[in-house]
């Protein structure tokens, strides 16, 4: 049957969907409420159009900018480094941060031809620099909140840059990168610590995470 | 974010997609080709309208009678019982069986409210009934092709009858049932061997399993 399997096909492009997974979703849309079929093909088809990016951090958005630059009750002192506009979405179900973000695009990865110059690290300095113009350094407080509206998206000076690529090759790589273009910025990079997963075991720690679980290990 | 979050949960209803299945497969349409959303998006909002049942074995189809039913080089003296219409495209895919099919719509199941009035009994009592009342059934041939096309779907006289429900306790209750209902219309009624799955192990399969392979064990 053509319908049936040009769905089937269809959702197999979806990341984690084999053909089995695939023909179960299909053969319980074939079954569901035509209201949640139609429901469900409205929202993909308009996705796309309803979500863009947000023009000073980069995430996804339904405004610009986006809520969490915006948000007037976010430390707008530290800004968080991602890879994807997604890891913001994951670190904010966290609720552990409180700062603004600024999404890469992507890593460092030079034999992908991927360079400082297709990320957003040109704009990242820029972010920071303003801050720091637009404000005295020395005495951050509530005095600066005054800025708020006039033009400037950071009328708070920006403190500490959090480095949150992943700890693989390219994360590493790129949060190294930036640390050294941030240096004479005058403001604090720091990186998410890496070690055991909550609930994990020693026993199944790489050799790697172990290593970095001891160079990292805090004081009780 | 909400237009995100309504798909994401949206996906969630759908069978074996989690929060982080469906948030994975929201990210890939983001960023996905626009042509591939809308494509799906019009799949899954059409499906329903595309597929219907067949009247005469009750499996999805996109034309009445279904493509198996329909056709010529099906054998016509076999009908293969099953609980739902995507069984018949899973025993399809495996390309070994020739004969027809009669979807029952689902398994006795008395606690459930679900008698044999609720499933498409009567009509696989017919369609036996029917094919042996319209056809010599001692005389099974090339001769009664003929009739192909005149009217009635299953001219040749059915034969056997293979129940191929899961061999759970409602499978298992529905085809004991299946089996007394057509005990007097002369027809054979087999079932589906239950065993060992192969590249299964020994170490692996439950008592029931391994006790059915050795009832139902066959010469070498």
């Amino acid at each position: 049957m053509q319908a049936l399997e040009e769905l089937v096909s269809l959702l197999t492009r979806l990341p984690g969907i084999g053909r089995k997974s695939a023909l179960r979703m299909t053969y319980y849309l074939l079954k569901a409420d035509p209201r949640f079929a139609e429901a469900l093909a409205g929202r993909i088809g308009s996705l796309q159009d309803s979500v863009t990016f947000c023009s000073s951090c980069g995430s996804y958005t339904e405004e610009d900018p986006c809520p969490v630059c915006s948000g007037l009750d976010r430390d707008r002192r530290t800004i968080c480094v991602v890879e994807q506009p997604q890891d913001v979405l994951t670190i904010e179900a966290s609720m552990e941060y409180k700062g603004l973000y600024h999404v890469l695009g992507g890593l460092l990865s030079p034999l992908d031809g991927i360079g400082p110059d297709k990320l957003r690290i040109a704009s990242l300095v820029q972010r920071v620099r303003k801050s720091r113009a637009g404000s005295d350094s020395s005495s951050v407080g509530e005095g600066a909140a005054s800025d708020v509206g006039s033009g400037s998206r950071d009328p708070v000076s920006v403190e500490e840059i959090v480095l949150a690529t992943n700890p693989t090759v390219e994360g590493d790589t790129t949060a190294l990168y930036i640390k050294k273009v941030l240096e004479k910025e005058g403001v604090r990079v720091t990186r998410l610590a890496t070690g055991i997963p909550v609930g994990g075991d020693l026993e199944y720690a790489d050799r790697l995470t172990l290593a970095r679980s001891f160079r990292g290990r805090t004081i009780l």
